[in-house]
């Protein structure tokens, strides 16, 4: 199935537009499992942990690879054991991941992201090389997978580039974004939208709104909400009127719930995942872009 | 030591700026090395081959990660043990990994990559993201750590977002190129190059000259030489009239060079290295920029 049409239906099913991003850190991983276990062990016990408490509240998962990639190949073990794991729960997995390079080595991350290697669903993608580093993730569209491509990054000196504004009155992210528009082109899905996505980060949510009218039936992915100061008011503009197109990701707001509501670690994660959901409900509703 | 002080100082004991990317691909790996061998395994044996054949004419080695990833934990511990070789034989090693992500996931990148897990001495970053997700590689300048961002890449759709023009009349590469010379300021070594470079494809030349001026104590990292197209007059705007700031990379065509010229892998492979380094001192001191 069309990866765009996997997601939607996968959102559908829980009625919930959101993606707990599994950014695991030695340090906030409870004593309790971190005892007799090399840190690998113990991100792969917390994330089944994880997993478990959210599988029946949310449709995805996002490990993002950075903090498994510290532990050597018990690091990358655990990614990928992680990855088998959600999606024996049925969940979807986007690996964040953030790849690029040009054509001959993009095909070989896609291979290995995509492929039997990580086996992930879609992954995000940095495409600051253009089209033919983009190729070889599109050429897997056709296979039911996707990716989310770097636009309007979340974190505070995403404008340095991305904000420079172009001699035709465009920003680097608004050209980024047409580029996106086009190469999503060739995989729309049953329910009009396609399987390249477009990372566009909470916090910039005017900058949203604009990227919402060039990418009008491309997914977004979006961080920034929770943890990095990005509220459900916030994430609005990301959505279409009909209630789709965008994924709202919480990380350590969701994992690490226990640090501050106290409990345990997967409880806890269960319940601020729930209450993610019902914020994003809340402030969709008002906003009358809740399709269930 | 300083990272662009080692590199130098390479470069200089072999007389020779160029390096030597290890891209494998097992459609191109002799059948006597994969045999009874899993793909991985059959990697680092022939990595170590091409290793022992370049160590005395070249100074450093570039592993591509994407070609180790495809092969899943396997194909890490191989990229790993790939390193742990290349360092042992006193090369430099640069990985080409381009990665990129907020803040506190590239501080993970760097971590991983930089420190002990894989252990490199300088890593590729795509900077699409700003200065809070350069840092991290940046605070590891202190302990010697360099990098490579990428600012002009070698492939033929690099100018779809790298050339478009501000309106300030600079291109976005020029707007990259002097955010890293800015990031280059705290690590300036002996030398008076500094340990944050830059990617410039030497499919590029014109590009390259202006590059040159806006970066002036930038170590250029060189793709495109061989394979793709790039010659040695190509590369020379890459070089001060010093005779640094450059280091030439061919991949496919130093490690794969046994297709075309017959004979042992490791041998043609060395052969190709130093006929490499002939062509490069060649133009290099027609143009008055051989310093030895």
């Amino acid at each position: 199935m069309n990866f765009a049409d996997t997601l939607i239906k996968a959102i559908d099913k829980k009625q919930n537009p959101s993606i707990v991003g599994l950014d695991p850190r030695i340090e906030s991983i409870p004593d309790a499992i971190k005892e007799g276990k090399n840190p690998a062990e113990a991100f792969l016990e917390f994330n089944k942990g994880i997993i478990n408490a959210v599988k029946d509240t949310v449709p995805a998962v996002k490990p993002q690879i950075a903090f498994y990639e510290q532990y050597g190949v018990e690091g990358i073990k655990t990614f990928i054991e992680t990855v088998q794991y959600a999606k024996s729960k049925g969940m979807v997995v986007v690996g964040d991941v953030k790849r690029n390079d040009i054509g001959s080595t993009a095909k070989a991350y896609a291979n290995a992201h995509l492929g039997e290697a990580f086996g992930l669903d879609a992954v995000t993608v940095n495409a600051y090389l253009g089209t033919d580093g983009v190729q070889p993730f599109l050429d897997k569209t056709t296979e039911g997978k996707g990716m989310f491509i770097l636009v309007k990054t979340s974190n505070p000196s995403s404008g340095e580039l991305q904000d420079q504004l172009l001699d035709d009155g465009r920003s680097v992210y608004q050209a980024m974004a047409e580029l996106v528009n086009g190469w999503g082109q060739n995989s729309i899905g049953e329910k009009g939208y396609n399987s390249v996505g477009a990372v566009v980060g909470a916090t910039y949510p005017k900058e949203a709104e604009r990227l919402r009218e060039i990418m009008p039936k491309t997914i977004f992915l979006v961080p920034g909400y929770g943890a990095q100061g990005g509220g459900a008011d916030d994430v609005l503009p990301c959505f279409n009127a009909d209630g789709y197109g965008a994924i709202v990701n919480s990380s350590r707001g969701v994992i690490f719930a226990y640090q501050k509501q106290g409990g345990e670690f997967d409880e806890a994660a269960g319940k601020a995942a729930q209450a993610m959901k019902d914020d994003l409900k809340t402030s969709l509703r008002k906003a009358g872009k809740w399709p269930w």
